[in-house]
């Protein structure tokens, strides 16, 4: 189907898309660029639709004509293509999805997210969680909606193969301690006295990461079994929220990796 | 001293400074900001220049009036600062800095970046390598210039503080070794048999990282006296240059703490 103007009003729906505020009625996201579109297609999450920039030659076989672009393929013109698109120089391919509709797991091992608020922080964290087998993510209240098209282009599709839930945080660990009675919780602080590295992090680990600026709030560390920092020869600042929780979700893996709970 | 034209022959060698031939030229970089200029004159670095955008109330009293700024105080029209400025909403104050010639000290620890173009990923691993120890850093061939504004910014100030070497780095890992007989050379590859947790990295290390896409270079692997991987449950490129490097920065430092050599 072609669309051609901008008022049409499955494009104001589409550009609405933008805003949490329109995800959060609509449920639905948007995915921007072959490369990640790609990785949509190739995960569980549900496509709604898939929009081409007329002003552009060809779309990609691979995706156009992917099963499940069937029936849901728009070519929009460029105006109305660039109400809806994110970034300044739009690919010109856009999938619309649907937010999937998860209930917690509480597996053995959980990423716990409390206001972390950077979206390219997040999305690395997504890509790390994913690297070091954390399949579920706690979205803790404050942290940077999952579905902001910014974390969804930094988790380079890493965002479509995990577990998001959004959650208060407090709740959530309550909850998995309920089923995970020998697990344990580990906050992350610079100023704590343990190392990451000579605690055993357990193969039972719930991982909590906090702030930018203000680190896991009191609340959670009061339920932390332990809180544990990155032993370093430089200043803590050197490393960002990004860099120290994929340090923490890697140290984790290799001491269950080594049997060495 | 106030500058008001755009022609005026300091600002245009200043505006030069954004590009790499212009740096060459000069041996000069700019820094922008008030937070990173404000590690550039804690480190040792040398001042050559403060710029202040005229447009703006009040500069910050700590760098405007720090013993180091005396005599080297510009303030610029709008107009010329803009011209001067990286970022596109610039903060209204710039430092000119001399890139610090020094000689390699071929130190126990050593981080080598084979051709890794990222300035995001540098920035990130200049900050990891001074987290954990690793205070001379190889800019190889290929390498994005560290003096590049994207790099400086990326880095927080970790830059200042670190030693950076231009240089080919097969030949210095030649020099490296004539020192280092016990040293080890390590090159990273998604690919490799070896995991890094599981081999002695050493004391005496030489930790090579490759470029995004290609990886590191065959000449550099024959170079090297093991290559290791970071064992993962998710797939490789779940991880950039940036993450991994970080990785195992700190999987060395970690090593060395314990004494696992």
């Amino acid at each position: 189907m072609y669309i051609e103007s901008q008022h049409n009003d499955r494009v104001r729906e589409w550009a609405r898309l933008k805003t949490r505020r329109g995800r959060q009625k609509s449920g639905l996201f948007l995915v921007e660029g072959e490369r990640l579109v790609t990785e949509l297609l190739a995960s569980h999450v549900h496509l709604e639709a898939l929009l081409y920039n007329a002003a552009l030659d060809e779309p990609p076989d691979a995706v156009w004509n992917h099963p499940k672009s069937v029936d849901r393929r728009f070519v929009l013109s460029p105006q109305a293509f660039a109400l809806i698109a994110d970034t300044e120089t739009p690919q010109g391919l856009i999938a619309v999805a649907a937010i999937p509709k998860v209930d917690p797991h509480y597996p053995s091992r959980v990423l716990v997210l409390d206001a972390v608020q950077d979206p390219g922080n997040v999305g690395t964290l997504i890509r790390s969680a994913e690297a070091f087998g954390f399949d579920e993510i706690v979205f803790g209240t404050g942290t940077v909606d999952p579905y902001s098209p910014k974390v969804v282009r930094a988790s380079m599709g890493g965002l479509f193969r995990v577990r998001v839930i959004a959650a208060d945080p407090a709740r959530y660990l309550a909850a998995w301690r309920r089923r995970h009675a020998q697990g344990t919780i580990v906050a992350t602080a610079a100023d704590a006295a343990e190392r990451c590295d000579r605690a055993a992090l357990g193969e039972q680990l719930a991982l909590v990461i906090g702030n930018e600026a203000r680190g896991v709030s009191d609340a959670l560390r009061a339920l932390a079994d332990r809180t544990v920092a990155i032993p370093m020869a430089g200043k803590a600042e050197s490393l960002n929220a990004a860099m120290a929780g994929t340090i923490l979700l890697y140290e984790a893996y290799r001491q269950a990796a080594n049997g060495a709970t």
